[in-house]
């Protein structure tokens, strides 16, 4: 079962904004079994979403739209599609009410155009965005499902979870799909390749692997395709071991979790506590932990010590220290973090201070020279890293190589793998 | 002139990774003229890839092809080219010596499939990558332009701004496009549209306005194409000139940079330093600052006060105040604007406490409850947000609100505007 989306606005492609909704789409298909076969973003021009659902239709069956959907001029979706499909645009009641509540709700006025928002193609399935006043609408054609949602992502996803994946389940029966992500460190992606490429050829044609590089790790992911989801996860689980096997000393983990919910899923298993001190990551790190719900238990918090002033009132780290070796080294790295134990009375603490770039570097000490520290109440260790000249790819890095080194850190104190 | 992109991979398909190059490359484009018609994702397929290659050069006349070209199995891009432009393959000595002199820096060897990276379609112009081993590839077909290059955004940027948009530039004559951005806020999408809605209808067709809505705020685009830059410079001045004044009051901005960077600018301009106390926020808005170089002459740091014994401890909040008020408080907000203020040494700080979600909510302060305290050495302020249920957004949201509250106490401390 394919599954196409087209995602509609200027905005887009202007790069204004980055689509995002589609890479949650995609995951949220693959795991009812379907496989989405093209993202296209295109503009909000009738003529070429016509296009684009003409084509889309001969490689896909269900074809989710979103965007082009709210009340100014420059959104014509609605109105394309219901000449699209031959259906003329007529006040539905029900929506009116629901657009109604939502503006009293809200304590506001509404408007002539918001009254048009109600107006919907006659002769499609309207499904009621309880998120915003945006139709979602649903249209058959020639066995094929069309459905157009709004492209908020806070709405797209209610409907699509609460909505559309429901519908589209009980309108087809579809193969499973069955993924397994083994996430390595420390080995290239070909030297990856040749390690298991005997492993790989050996694979039945159902089965895939695909390999996923990114900041310093390898994410390795096999996906089988069928219709009998025990079968696969037996056969995928089979394939997984062979690799893991092959490769042990560079897997982390074999859970397809981002790495810092992995982090604090072991730390919370042993009730470890964390802080952070972030200089040249500026937050980021911390930010990284606490998008997860839950967060709280293991990370206390931290300090984020751009200022070496900082980094003495707040994590009591030696003027001497700084003098003498500056801010970027092993020694402020490692007072850092062992203040972060001290000050945050948390079990665990990571340091890291760098030059982000793009300016800052010496001939010593070049753009992209960052040292991290992780601290227990122990011990600390302390490590340098030479990234590039990116700013945002070494702050991402930097994050990356920190919660490395505390994954370590913490493999061997627990005495895990 | 209409570019289109391509971005070849499963893993955008599922949904692992964001296309966030498609949206960079729009910017890039439409900076020298070039308009993105479509973004088109698909598979590593050779037939797939074969088909979007047929139907871009349908509507574009630049394709920009990047992904798909790693040294794996799962990699077609090259081979797939090389037989659509029927090229035979053939090692390219100079590409090779790259290769080489690449992993010779990296003090790694060398495997047959880095030396496959260098056999290169023959007839194609080669265009060295620099940062990488995966090769970029320009073909010429009918006076179409199709490029390849690889996926990973350093290496594609790099290829872009140096070589691509270059070559671009002086194979073909653009028209110009300049865009202008108007942020406002405090005023739905709806009803601006209508305050100025005889403004919009009186533009010239080669001017459009698009309205972007994101997290309380809304981006106005006004965009004109032609081929006198200057005459559309004052055209477009023009009309920012009677849209700002017809909506003075909700107007943040007329450039079009991140909204935290319009204060970094703001506070620099005027020797001020800013510090953070973020709880529910969790290090977001200090990364946001962060994130742009020289951010550290305004940008001082700030506690990440996760936990209540932090919020005492690294920002001098009572206990009392804890106790009889509750962390997400006006108080409790307040004291840790003062405090992070006091401890800090800066001109002003943010202090954000609230209850992101999903768990955490009581009746009193259901999740999404936030307050948000403005604090400089003579005052603080604070404020009460009720957002929704999503914790990413209201991390988000509540970073919005923050800077939005920092930049108008600026703004009226400052006697602007």
């Amino acid at each position: 079962m394919y599954a196409e989306i087209i995602t509609i606005g200027d905005e887009i492609l202007i790069g204004q904004i980055v689509d995002t909704n589609s890479a949650w789409m995609g995951v949220e298909l693959n795991k009812i079994g379907v496989k989405v076969k093209q993202i296209t973003s295109i503009s909000d021009e009738a003529s070429h979403i016509v296009e684009a659902l003409d084509e889309a239709q001969k490689r896909a069956d269900i074809i989710l739209i979103t965007g082009g959907l709210g009340p100014t001029k420059d959104d014509v979706t609605k109105i394309t599609l219901a000449k699209y499909f031959n259906m003329p645009l007529r006040l539905d009641e029900v929506t009116l009410a629901h657009v109604k509540a939502f503006f009293d709700k809200l304590n506001r006025p509404m408007i002539e155009a918001n009254i048009k928002q109600a107006e919907l193609p006659d002769g499609c399935t309207v499904v009621m965005n309880k998120n915003g006043t945006a139709p979602c609408m649903w249209f058959e054609n020639n066995g094929k499902i069309i459905v157009s949602m709004p492209g908020v992502p806070f709405e797209m996803k209610y409907l699509m979870q609460d909505e559309i994946i429901p519908r589209i389940q009980q309108r087809f029966k579809m193969p499973f799909i069955v993924h397994q992500t083994i996430l390595t460190v420390g080995l290239g992606e070909s030297f990856l390749a040749e390690q298991i490429a005997d492993i790989e050829d050996a694979l039945p044609s159902h089965i895939k692997l695909a390999y996923l590089p990114k900041l310093g790790l390898v994410r390795l992911r096999l996906s089988a395709t069928g219709d009998n989801e025990q079968v696969l996860l037996i056969e995928v689980a089979h394939h997984t071991k062979k690799i893991v096997e092959r490769v042990e000393k560079f897997v982390v983990l074999t859970e397809d979790v981002p790495f810092e919910k992995a982090i604090l899923d072991l730390m919370g298993k042993h009730s470890l506590t964390l802080s952070l001190a972030e200089s040249c990551t500026g937050g980021y790190i911390s930010h990284l932990f606490t998008q997860h719900p839950g967060s709280s238990t293991v990370f206390q918090g931290g300090g984020v010590t751009y200022s070496n002033a900082l980094k003495q009132s707040v994590l009591g780290v030696k003027e001497e220290t700084l003098l003498e070796f500056g801010a970027v080294s092993e020694q402020t790295a490692s007072e850092m973090a062992l203040g972060a134990v001290a000050n945050f009375k948390t079990d665990y603490a990571i340091a890291v201070t760098g030059i982000a770039g793009p300016d800052g570097g010496s001939e010593d000490k070049p753009v992209g020279t960052v040292w991290v520290a992780v601290a227990s109440k122990q011990e600390v260790k302390a490590k340098m890293y030479k990234f590039a000249s990116q700013r945002l790819q070494n702050i991402e890095r930097s994050a990356m190589a920190a919660m490395m080194m505390l994954f370590l850190q913490l493999k061997q104190d627990l005495e895990i793998g």
